[in-house]
Order: structure tokens, then sequence, then C-alpha cells
């Protein structure tokens, strides 16, 4: 009983932790279950129930399944489950229609062929990369819904309400899951991947302002075991995909925030990837952090002091360029100032050796143009 | 007409460049509908039809939403389906007896608390790292039952049919997705990360095999248009996502192939990190190759053979390693002669300049033990 106890509990520090790093994750919790709860009052209520009976299991599945954290996910995968039910269940009636001309041997046969081609090539269909990014859910819903109806309506005759019901239920439930995610603390994917793309550039920018001193051993006022920062960057490394998949969510959501006519994410891609770039380039600088090759490099003081500084700088213009690029202002002359510092600081050391620290500054050009959008 | 004619010519060229690229997937859309038509014989069979009646409809929604690409992927869904369902059936129907024991006013009123309850706290669970890679559809799943029997409980009073009805239409069309996943052209996610692995070896040794030529731009065989090989080393920098997943269906699969006591999906995971550090230190390496930097450096004719020749090694011993890895061999003799004679190069260069260069054999020596696995 004790170690149970012990493990409920490390269970219960990690439930916390989870909670604390982003608390938007309790709440939406509680947006699901209240947007759960709202759609089985079809179940409670007579007159409701009277409407749709059975059929309102469908609100359900579709609340759990459709909501989704971000506001653009839930609107995404609740368009595309409705615009997909409504375009199979026409066809699927269509194809009921045409094979229950054929007699009763050729009807089955008709339709096991038909529910047989489109699964194929809805299956197909979506290995399409650009299907795939925002319809995959669709062409899933298509494949069920055409089948659900084109083979019932073999069994039932009852098939045409079925379609309109299912249709109207899966509404019901995609609104209900649309407005809690919209007016119950709603989070913007856009907003979040305007968060992602300041932080990353900020981590990359407090790796340089450390780098210089944590290569050359300067004792400094930085404590030994404080150098997390030196490790920040990393996650910049792998940010693609979650940079391509809030993209893909802030295209559905409709203008929010600052952004009145539109997102512009691809922008934010463009950016992302930029920094991307220069996060590889400073991984390789993050090699030479390693005792062996710091004890084999001899530099005179002069160069030494030189490298600290464009390094120190470089980071700086980097910090203030994120914290632009959070409060959404023009890059503040600040930032010009800095970076001609940083390169003047640069242009002093011009040594192959150093032909990799000046990269930074490049790229870091490159960056500034986008930044001010 | 002729437009629209020009736009499908489009799509179809592109469909067919999609088969060409992986002729799985062909294979796999075919599967797809051999599932579905399968499945949908509870429909066209009488008898069958008089135990299931609508639930069969639950068999063929199984089949669309647990038929996965790779059988690691399929039999991961179709178990997290069922164990879910079963799970929720259980507690759902509990919960629904409990609540039946408090009086007309009361039933409702605890349902509804028991739904919000369980899906507040099933959201909060799948933001666990750990669960949200492995049963984030379960948890799904488990939502959903929970919900459609606790609720429809309170409706009709064939709650334990449905429940049963509902857990053995799910185990038939897991069951048939299953089965043809695995006995008609099986694509084994292990598999799969085994070559994605190898590939990704093979494209860092081309890559390193041209640099040392493409740098000092040595005339060469070499047509100038022919430097695809330059840019192949990308699709490794992001490779982490893939290989995750992979990774994580491989879990899910029974021994298969030459792995017969289970795929080491881990060492897996760890060499593919290697290589992307690798990556990483060859796009820095690649941020040399603009003709600004190359112009300024100047070098002496034996400097620049010795370059060339360390590139050109440590590229072969990158490409022997991949197909050593590929046929699953032990690293064969040749690659420790080669890796000498790279090494060798090396240290005839002990120059700071090329201290980046020199990198890669530091990590080939990592990668080495783990490949022999």
């Amino acid at each position: 009983p004790k170690r149970s106890a012990e493990a409920a509990a490390e269970i219960a520090i990690s439930m916390v932790n989870l909670a604390k790093d982003d608390p938007r994750r309790v709440i939406h919790s509680i947006k699901v279950g209240l947007a759960l709860t709202l759609v089985s009052l079809f179940y409670y209520f007579q007159p409701l129930y009277d409407d749709f009976g059975v059929s309102a299991m469908w609100a359900v599945v579709t609340v759990v399944v459709v909501f989704e954290f971000s506001v653009g996910a839930t609107l995404g995968k609740g368009l595309n489950r409705a615009m997909a039910t409504l375009l199979a269940g026409v066809l699927g009636l269509g194809a009921y229609r045409l094979a229950s001309l054929c007699g009763k041997i050729g009807e089955p046969l008709l339709i096991a062929s038909f529910v047989f081609l489109q699964a194929a090539v809805s299956t197909f269909m979506r290995f399409f990369p650009n299907i795939k990014a925002r319809y995959d859910y669709g062409f899933l819903i298509f494949m069920l819904t055409f089948c659900i109806v084109s083979i019932t309506g073999y069994r039932q005759n009852e098939i045409w309400e079925l379609a309109h019901k299912r249709l109207s239920t899966i509404v019901i439930g995609g609104f209900a899951s649309l407005l809690v995610s919209i007016f119950v603390y709603p989070v913007w994917a856009g907003e979040d991947l305007h968060n992602l793309v300041a932080l990353n550039v900020e981590k990359l920018g407090s790796f340089l302002e450390g780098f210089g001193i944590a290569y050359f051993n300067i004792p400094d006022e930085l404590a030994k075991d404080d150098k997390s920062f030196l490790r920040g960057y990393r996650s910049v490394l792998n940010s693609k995909n979650i940079e391509e998949a809030l993209a893909n969510f802030a295209r559905w959501e409709p203008a929010h925030g600052q952004y009145r006519f539109g997102h512009p994410w691809k922008k934010y891609l463009e950016v992302g990837a930029l920094i991307r770039q220069c996060a590889y380039r400073i991984d390789a600088l993050n090699g030479y952090l390693v005792p062996d090759i710091q004890a084999t490099v001899e530099t005179s003081e002069e160069i030494r002091e030189a490298c600290v500084k464009m390094s120190l700088e470089s980071g700086a213009v980097l910090k203030e360029l994120a914290s632009a690029l959070r409060a959404m202002t023009q890059s503040p002359t600040s930032v010009d100032a800095r970076l001609a510092s940083s390169k003047a600081a640069a242009k002093s050391l011009k040594l192959p050796l150093l032909g990799s620290a000046s990269w930074e500054d490049v790229e870091l050009v490159k960056v500034i143009p986008l930044a001010t959008v």
C-alpha cells in the first residue's frame, strides 16, 4: 500500500505540473465537459428527444470528436465533418437509388462495388500532402457516411430520414462545440503560433548571449549550474511540425486580435524556417563547447574580447527582436543600432576561424524585414 | 473546357507520381476497400443481419477509423478502441445503475455530473505526452462510449444489449481490418523505420562525398545541374516526428522479419537522434557553399587536396554504413578501414579552420556501435 501511495503521489505531482505548465489545459478540459453536458440535454428533455430519438447520439459523438484545443482546429474539424457528411449523404443516396433500379441481385452487387470504389479513391486521396494537412478528417467522414447511407439504404426504407437526422445532429454538435470553444476562454492557434515564434527567437538570443562567455570559460557572476539557457535552443530545432500544425489551424480561424484581415500565417512559416536555419548554425556552434576543443584553441586577449562582444550583441539583437515581435510593434530603432554594433564587432574579426559565428548576422539581416510585418 | 482539361491532366499526373513514389499507397487503398466490402457483408446476408441489426453500422465505422497504413498503427488503434469500449461500457453501465437508484429528479442530475466529470478528466489525461503518443485514441473512445452508454441508459431499457452489440461489432470490424492489414501485402512500421534510418545515413553520405568537390569548385565529371544530392540531407533535419511516430507504431507490432524477439525501436530512435545531430553540422557546412565565402578563402593546394579527400572518405564511410544497416549485417571491416583513412585525412589538417568538418568523424564514431545492433 505504501508503494502505490507513492506512485499516486507521483502521478498527482505530474498532473499539477502539467496544469501549471499551461493552465489553459485545465480550462480546456472543463470546456469539453461543458459542451458534452450541453449536448446531452437532448436526452433529458422529452420534446427534443421526440424529434431526434437515438440519433441524438451523433451529436454527442460529434462533440467528443470535434472539440479540439484551439478554435481553429475545432472549426476546421467541424466544417470538415459537416461538409463531408452533407456531400457523402447526397452521393450515398444517389448510389442507393441507382442500385435499387437494378433488381434484387444487381442491387447488392452494385452497392458493394460503389463502396469498394469510393473507399479506395478516398483513401488514396488522403495521401496528397495538401489534402492530408487540411482535409484528412473530411475524407475519413466522407467514407464513413457514404458507406452507412448507401448500405443502410439496402435494408431500411427510412434512409432519407437517417441522412437528414445524421446531418442535423452533427450540425448541432458542431455548433455546441464551436460556441463553447469561441466564447469560453478561447484559445487561438494564430496567437499560439505568434508566441511560439517569438519565444523561439528569444531562446536563440539567450544562447548567443551566453555562448561567448561559456566558450572562453570567462569567470562570471553566472553560477555554473545556471546553464539551462544553453539548452533552450534545442526545442527550436524540431519546431517545424508544431508550427505547420498551428498555421494550418490558424487558416480556419476568423479574424481576431490584432489581425483584422486574416492571419498572415504564411509569413510566420517563413520566419519560422529562418529561425530554424539559425538554430542549426547555433547547434553547430554548440558543438565547440566541449573541453577538448576549447583547450586547443589559443587566442589573443584582443580576439577573445571581440568574440564575446559579438556574441553578446547578436544575442541582444535577437532578444529585442523577440520582444518587438511579441508586442507587434515595428522593430524599434534600438534594434538597428545594436545590429550595427554587432556587425562592427564581427567585422573587427575577419578571421576564417569565426566564419560560422558571423553567419548568425547574415541570418539576422534576413529575419528583420519579415519581423516588421 | 480546355482549362479544366488541363487541370484534370495535372491532377492525374500528380496522382500517378504519388503512386509511383510508393506503390504501397495503391495497395493500401485497395486493402481499405476490401476490408470495408467484407464488413458490409453483414448487411447483405439475412442471418447475420438478424443478429446485429443496425448496430452492424459500428463495424463499418470501426474499419474506416481503425484501418491505417502500417500493421502497427492499425493494431494500436484497434486495441485502443476495443479496450476503451469495453472499459467505458462497464463503467457507463455502472454509472447508469448508480444513478437509477436516485429517483426521478436525481437520476439525470447524477448522470450529467458523471458525464461532465469523466469528460474533463479524460481530456486532461490526454495532455500527458506519454499518453498522447500511444493512448490518445483510446481516451477519445472511452469518453464517447461512456457518454453514449450512460446517457442512452436513461432513455432506453435495452442498454445492456446496446453495450454488448457495440462491443462485438467493434471487435468484428477491428478483426476484419487487422486480418486484411496483416495478410494482404503487410506494411510494417518497424521495417519502414529501419529503411528510413538507413536512407538518412545514405543521404548524409552523398552530401559529404560531393561537398569537398563543390566547395573548392573543382571541375569534375559532375554536371552542374546534378547537385540534387547537396539538398537531399534537408529532409533529415526534420525527421524527428516521423521517426517517433513510426517507433510508436512499431511498438504494437508482433515479431516479424529478422527481429524475432521484439523490435529494438529505442535503438533506432537513438541512432536517429545522432543522425540528426550530424545533419545539423552538415547544414552548417552547407552554409559555406556560397560564392561570397568561397571566394574569400584562399588555401594552398595541399590543404585543398586533403580536405577533398577527407570529405570523400567520410562520405564513403557513411554510405557503407547505410548499406550495412540496410542488409542488417555487422558493420564490415571495410568500414573500419575507411574510417581510419578518413581520420588520417582529418589529422593531416590540424587547422582550426576545419574544426567543423572534423566533427563529422566524432559523430561517426558514435554512430558505429549502435549500427551493429
